[in-house]
């Protein structure tokens, strides 16, 4: 029996990994639930699942969560709020696992707060990686914790790493979908709108990746988060665009090898795999031959979508380029999605902010936020 | 330093062997060959490799051999001929692994020798297997004996059955290309010549494995295989129609995640793979991702390809049945070739050699070649 803490229990990975508790009531067990500001949802999980520990994003949230539980009835579950709630969270001594799916580096210093005392993570937070790899993995390499990847490429990644030695990878082929715009003339890109780049063809997700999809930089920061995660070198990353999504990725050996794994899209597959390893409960999530009927593989282009070279070569530099990358992005997806800036000046705007971040790289996650802030203030300023 | 007996030494798989011990001296030498009647290509590779031990298929020929060696000044090697000479090859103390590549049942004898001398062994040989598998594989287990696949299609699956457990084991899928008849009107299956049944789409092979492939036998003796040498019931074994040859197989775990392999078609990749096993040593032969723009995968017509069902039928028999299986279909595609039935007498007269054969389970080598001399005559006497 694990026993979970889920932080960013009323998000859709949230939402998923609790499913998967539901379909393995042997298996798994809630110690603590980590949600943000959604209250009804938070409620309605803590009656549910009685955890020990509720944490919500503010002190008003929290009282109103106790005196909601008190009306109800129900007693024996303590609620805490902020950053130092998530963090009582992730590091709850009867925690046995915990689920990092809180998005943006907002989850940063819980991730942190779990590797340190020795709780094997379920990773769906790619910023995490993303702005404060280095410190997390080596962390975790310390004190002998595993961090299973729940987002479905390195999740892919992870099970096609387990037919060869580390030392005979040769590539990572990380698929992409491609987005909307795969195959939109280069020079309709400026007059992209926000309701055009938030339709993506295959994955139903936040706004923020699904914008990221569409410009491909989604594809960019999982490409460090590989680096960090599998402990490869950005030359041993490519990226394959496969818009039917069904080979989540693929692992290149040295002797010619490819190992691919395919499934369906439905995150509660990686959410089982990573809670579950090594171990594969039977599950329903059965793949239908059928699909695999038709598949396309090509070449991303890089002309169309300018994030993939930025995310290699911030990869390439590592530490605050890989901040600044993320933190930049943000910014500009916000400004995109208020009509500030057109669709290319995503990647226009996260190309200054690299251009003007200067090498560093932050040892501790205090030093990774105000890095982090810093990027933002650069965008900012940028786009005012 | 792996010392190998390469049984089949002159045919294709043994040459490819002999390539791979050229291109990785550090890692592999010779220590016998067991070649046929090809005494040119035996001389030439005994003076190259110079190996304790080498045997021909005569008497008369291993005394050209002695001769031609004697003549070149060639000195030390011993010189063997017939079953007593392969089984010399397959059981030298010198060897550390044994290739066996010698098609059909004549390689029968020398695999079980090597086995119970506890020798590791590549399989080439998928008639073994089929034939013998049961006293094979329980031979190899006792002994702790692996036995590493070197057909594409079952390396493949070797290699995804790596990322989980036996009992988490759903389906092996075995790729089949579909051959030469794919998307022939089967109104036409009837009037097939040997000459278009001979050209294979994707794999150049040997005559009768080329027939094989054309009636789908060939696939129906891997499901054997793959029951044996995996340890699954039939049911767990499935064939997808992959014209491309480019995913060799997959394997679908229960939690719904499938794992395939990719390469190129060059058998020299399976062979390093069962040779190098669990290493993989860094080879010239690359994959071109551009080979995967497109992939086809559909379900095979059992109408079109009666070989199939009865290739099930007798997994599910096992012992005299695969035993059967296997010698009517040589016997079936000798007369097809030499134009004494047709392309459909292939599964007619298997199916009616089946029909015949009594359920047994031989528990000795001896009892297997008796089944299969026997399922040939009735064969033989079927097609008189």
């Amino acid at each position: 029996m694990k026993n979970l803490a889920i932080l960013g229990s009323t998000g859709s990975i949230g939402q998923s990994t609790l499913s998967i508790v539901e379909q393995f009531p042997d298996r798994y067990s809630v110690a603590a639930l980590a949600a943000g500001h959604n209250i009804d949802e938070a409620f309605a999980q803590a009656v549910r699942w009685h955890p020990r520990l509720v944490s919500m994003a503010t002190e008003e949230l929290a009282g109103e969560l106790s005196a909601r539980l008190r009306k109800a009835g129900v007693t024996g579950i303590e609620v805490a709020y902020g950053t130092e709630g998530t963090v009582a969270c992730a590091t709850l001594p009867e925690a046995d696992f915990v689920v990092s799916a809180i998005v943006g580096v907002a989850g940063l210093e819980a991730t942190h707060a779990a590797i340190l005392s020795g709780k094997p993570i379920g990773l769906a937070n790619k910023e995490c990686m993303v702005a404060a790899g280095e410190i997390l993995t080596a962390a975790a390499r310390e004190r002998n914790v595993p961090i299973l990847p729940i987002d479905s490429e390195h999740n892919a990644v992870h099970q096609c790493l387990r037919v060869g030695a580390h030392s005979e990878v040769k590539t990572i082929w990380l698929t992409a979908s491609g987005g909307p715009f795969r195959k939109l003339p280069l020079d309709q890109f400026a007059s992209i709108t926000p309701e055009q780049a938030l339709k993506h063809p295959t994955w139903v997700m936040g706004r923020r990746i699904t914008i990221d999809s569409a410009t491909m930089l989604n594809k960019g920061l999982e490409i460090i988060e590989a680096c960090r995660l599998f402990d490869v070198t950005p030359c041993q990353v490519r990226v394959t665009v496969h818009p039917q999504s069904t080979v989540h990725s693929l692992v290149e050996y040295v002797d010619g090898s490819i190992l691919a794994q395919i499934s369906v899209t439905d995150m509660r597959l990686p959410i089982l795999y990573a809670l579950a390893y090594p171990e594969r409960p039977a599950s329903t999530l059965t793949f239908d031959m059928a699909a695999l009927s038709h598949l396309e593989f090509e070449q991303p282009d890089f002309e169309r979508f300018p994030c993939l070279r930025l995310a290699f070569e911030a990869a390439e530099k590592g530490g605050a380029h890989c901040i600044a990358l993320n933190a930049a992005d943000e910014v500009a997806v916000e400004a995109f999605l208020e009509r500030r800036i057109p669709f290319t000046g995503i990647p226009r705007t996260i190309e200054k902010v690299l251009a003007s971040t200067t090498e560093a790289h932050p040892a501790t996650i205090a030093g990774v936020l105000a890095a982090d802030r810093e990027a933002r203030q650069t965008a900012r300023a940028l786009l005012a």
